[in-house]
């Protein structure tokens, strides 16, 4: 039922992003993940992550964002998800591809590797 | 060992990218692997990728691409890696940053997931 408990935290990641709460979208990474925001040096660990969060809704007008999984496959404590996001965003609507690797630790499941791209036209 | 299995596995991928090896790098990949290239959509199947690959090699001039490691975990026959990859292209160097998640299948650690994009300035 990994699945279905993965779709649950990228449901908190949508509230979290429309919200503006950055605590919260931090907390849903584990505490040594690593993001890979387009066009950037690597971003790594929560406090981190969620300083990049704050530019990034600051810088383009982050007002929401909807995850979609297109394919999720895991083995024991280990997930990895493929995705489609669609950012609402002060100048329109962004559609960006993603990988998220997936990891359990202390019975939840928390974004570990956190990469994406534009899809483009 | 896994993490010098993948690594002599990204040795064999500079070498088929060098030589143009389209077949060898697709080789690499998984039968149901996905590559997400930047301002695309998702190419799924070796077959698909092998020909974005040709399509990367020959729109953008691409003669070498160098693979560095910069984080590598392993739970049974998943493995997922970050990285950078320098390009060498016909207009001249670009770095990416990546994140493949690898799967062991009969004994061979493959890519089975590989996206990346750029690392800026």
């Amino acid at each position: 039922m990994s699945q279905s408990e993965i779709a649950a935290v990228n449901r908190k990641f949508e509230s979290a992003a429309r919200n503006g709460d950055l605590d919260g979208l931090a907390s849903l990474y584990t505490v040594d993940a690593m993001a890979l925001p387009p066009d950037g040096p690597i971003v790594k660990g929560r406090e981190s992550i969620k300083q990049m969060w704050g530019s990034v809704a600051q810088q383009l007008g982050l007002k929401e964002v909807r995850l979609n999984t297109l394919s999720f496959e895991q083995e024991g404590n280990t997930g990895y998800e493929v995705g489609e996001a669609t950012l609402t965003l002060a100048s329109g609507t962004a559609v960006m591809k993603f990988v998220v690797v997936w990891k359990k630790v202390d019975g939840q499941w928390r974004l570990h590797r956190d990469i994406w791209n534009s899809k483009g036209a």
